[in-house]
């Protein structure tokens, strides 16, 4: 998406442009299967919201329209094998200490993340300690209830399917701030999950392919590059070689190993390209004959939180009209890769039987059809949804993400400064990339390379605030230094008054 | 090397092999350079000890022989800008506080060592915890001094060049039991530095390819194998294909991303190649005109630990008749990432003026000739001395490090079960992979694949052990704990003494 979309940059700026494409289609990490059972479905990239204003507007141009997810009714969180209903964007906890955990753990996210550069997090003031550190470390010591521990590591790995001990707190800091923070990212309503494509994602590459007319040349794996003389030479696995003046690179950073460099890569890029794996996830759609859980009073959104169970978080994916009833569900880190053995019938039983448990009801048992993704055995992509860093990558290699290698520039939504990770920062950095070569050439300015977004008229944004009481109630330390302060301060008037007495004793 | 080592054990049992190799030169991560100033010098791997019977065997077979090196005079370690002679592998401590906490540091890494299981790490019973701890986790739970804090990481950065954030603790653990534990891996004398080749490391792979006469083809970078069809088709980038019926690949695991597969690689292994970093290190050799530093007592090794020099760790590297002089010295992990950016030029002066001051001599500033090498910014090795596991990684994906892909063995020092990262390693890995597939091809039963080795006469192995007091000092931890429960006695003592003494006066 990234790559197209730079692509019809350029043609529109006036360049001529030959995409290589590896698969034999276009979208990469989106992906549109389309047959009977289902009409349309995305195994891959799906989601948008508002703030993400790029892919919105390449979507409109294109014509392809949004609708929202399903979320009346009520959520449902599984934790130790009971299901709680709620509503809102995360489960609420009846604890206090628990609820002044969860409400610390949100603002410290976020908060730190005021700190760190967007387009330089290497530069944040507290960059080299958080960097050392990983997610585990920061729950670990953030959070004091279990219950906060448990839905955090979720969160991680619901939000970049990797496990909190693998990740770095700078990145994850980072990766939050620039969805908009915990809120917006983790949202359905107002947040990344707010809307689908009609038609599915997968069509905005289809429909920019068929606008590059002949352009985009499919199996074609690049297998090297060449800048030792003017130009560059690309080779491609079926011997074709193509020459330009520039490249862009739109592959994960991790991909582009696949592709043998003449003259080498600068040292920092060749380690750079060996430390940023792609997370671990298969996506997994059950259908059904009936939405069964609208009827129950249930969106068909889910928080699965025990130990062993297949899936960890869930939307309600039936098309907009109501036909074709389904839930789409993650296998998610450590489980797409325990999982990864089964068979596909195995993993369709175990998740229909978790699916049943969940929401309390045998019809869940039932399915009509099941469609999965597993990204982490796609050659082409690596893993989904992005690449992660770990501890200590973001500070010792981070600064030359973007950085060109003479005519090669970097795309791909891991370069990206707003929702990497997402189509949108697909968008933003393919479009940037295009016009980094464009200023090459002279024909923009380099003020202009960075161009900012005007918001969506179609999916406006709406405000996130924190109330007064989430901006000031104490951390659950906070509690329980006052209770020590309290404590100290009771025991010191306690052993006054004993020495009072005391002497009152001696001296009678 | 392992590539080699496999191919040479192949031809000797009867096969027909062709070795495809990406560079212009065989050797791999070792490299001997010749030129008029230097003789030959190591710029790669180079070193061999006891218990490496593998490669001294191959090395003996081939008429290349060993020496010792200098160790004669004092080490130096050097801390707070001030330099201490010392002898032996460890620097000592007078502080007791800080020998209990070193001694307890070296007892601990290896006693953890102890339950893992070489071939299969992941089942180690603390497995699952160990893997999601750094060794900078490990390093701060364990080590009370900032003395020891500060030798374990340049210990860590010595060992793995890499960062104690950055390594996970199982890993760690393992790799330094499979080297023989903490003293063998770390020592000159008796350990995995004792030794070099006459004539170079190099030399090596050199005659095992004059062995294989015109087997083995240069510039032959694989760009894909296909195992679509019987046997395997590898195609290289200069568009040759070959064909046959089983492929060893003997490269470091990141480096297979290089290669494009039909089929798919299985999920598991297709992400296990994404996380698996090679190591950080620029190899540099001063050169002068004479072994100043013998003459003033020293044995040319030094340990550096202040934060911000060039180099970490030096060794003598003068020739063994005398000739030549100089000294070797790592710019290791996030050293090898701040200083690539430098000039040659600017790194040997760096290096020139650390060695001055460790060494308390201008002498150390007028070298005659240096030569340096970043494995950074190798393409065909991605770093040195070999891959990482950061944390998380060993658990979740370790187990599929040996598995065979359809017909595609895996060799490489990174899959060996002694001495990985090592020479000896490659060696292991690539006699086992040929063995492997004399296996498959029913020439030897599956008990012959894993083969004992004999040890060496020309280098003995002397036991390594603990001395009573190494084994039962306490450590820091430990004394706090008898303080505290002193004090505690004490003061309890006090207070009953106290009570009685106030009983008393009340009583009067």
């Amino acid at each position: 998406m990234d790559c197209l979309s730079a692509a019809k940059l350029l043609v529109e700026s006036g360049l001529s442009v030959v995409v290589l494409e590896a698969r034999d289609r276009v979208g990469g990490r989106t992906f549109t299967i389309r047959n009977k059972e289902v009409k349309y479905v995305d195994v891959g990239g799906a989601y948008v919201g508002p703030t993400q204003n790029r892919i919105l507007r390449v979507a409109k141009e294109l014509g392809v329209q949004t609708y929202k997810v399903y979320v009346e009714g009520n959520f449902l969180n599984h934790v130790k094998g009971k299901s709680s209903p709620f509503q809102g964007a995360f489960p609420p906890v009846w604890n206090p200490l628990a609820y002044l955990d969860f409400n610390n753990l949100w603002r410290t996210i976020d908060q730190m993340g005021e700190e760190i550069p967007v387009d330089a997090p290497w530069e944040a003031p507290h960059a080299a300690e958080w960097d050392k550190l990983s997610m585990k470390d920061f729950i670990h010591h953030v959070c004091w209830t279990s219950t906060v521990r448990r839905f955090a590591t979720l969160f991680v790995n619901v939000n970049v399917t990797s496990e909190p001990h693998q990740v770095s707190l700078l990145w994850f800091l980072w990766y939050t701030k620039l969805c908009g923070g915990t809120v917006r990212m983790f949202s359905i309503t107002n947040g990344g999950q707010e809307r689908k494509f009609v038609g599915g994602s997968g069509q905005i590459s289809e429909k920019i392919m068929d606008r590059l007319e002949g352009r985009v040349k499919l199996q074609r794996p690049v297998v090297s590059i060449d800048q030792s003389r003017d130009g560059v030479l690309v080779e491609t696995l079926n011997r074709e070689v193509h020459e330009g003046k520039y490249v862009i690179c739109a592959i994960p950073p991790v991909l582009t190993t696949k592709i043998h460099c003449n003259p080498e890569l600068p040292a920092l890029r060749n380690q750079l390209i060996q430390r940023l794996p792609m997370g671990s996830v298969i996506k997994c759609m059950v259908y059904y004959k009936e939405a069964f859980w609208r009827k129950m009073g249930y969106s068909g959104s889910m928080f699965i939180e025990d130990e062993g169970v297949p899936v960890g978080v869930t939307m309600d994916d039936t098309k907009p009209d109501g036909s074709v009833p389904a839930i789409m569900g993650f296998i998610l880190a450590r489980q797409a890769s325990d999982l990864t053995h089964l068979s596909t019938e195995e993993r369709k039983k175990r998740i229909c039987q978790l699916y049943a448990k969940v929401m309390g009801t045998d019809k869940a048992l039932h399915p009509v059809h099941y469609e999965e993704k597993n990204w982490c055995e796609e050659q082409y992509s690596g893993g989904c949804y992005t690449a992660y860093f770990p501890p200590g990558i973001m500070t010792q290699y981070g600064r030359v993400i973007r950085k060109p290698v003479g005519r090669i520039y970097f795309a791909g939504t891991e370069t990206a400064t707003q929702w990497s990770g997402y189509m949108e920062g697909a968008v933003q950095a393919g479009e940037r990339a295009a016009r980094e070569i464009l200023c090459a050439m002279g024909k923009i300015s380099e003020e202009d390379i960075w161009m900012p977004e005007p918001e969506s008229v179609d999916v406006p944004t709406l405000p996130i605030t924190r109330t007064f009481w989430e901006r000031n109630l104490p951390s659950v330390q906070g509690i329980l230094r006052l209770l020590e302060l309290s404590v100290f301060c009771t025991s010191a008037a306690a052993l006054g008054l004993m020495a009072y007495k005391k002497g009152l004793l001696l001296r009678n």
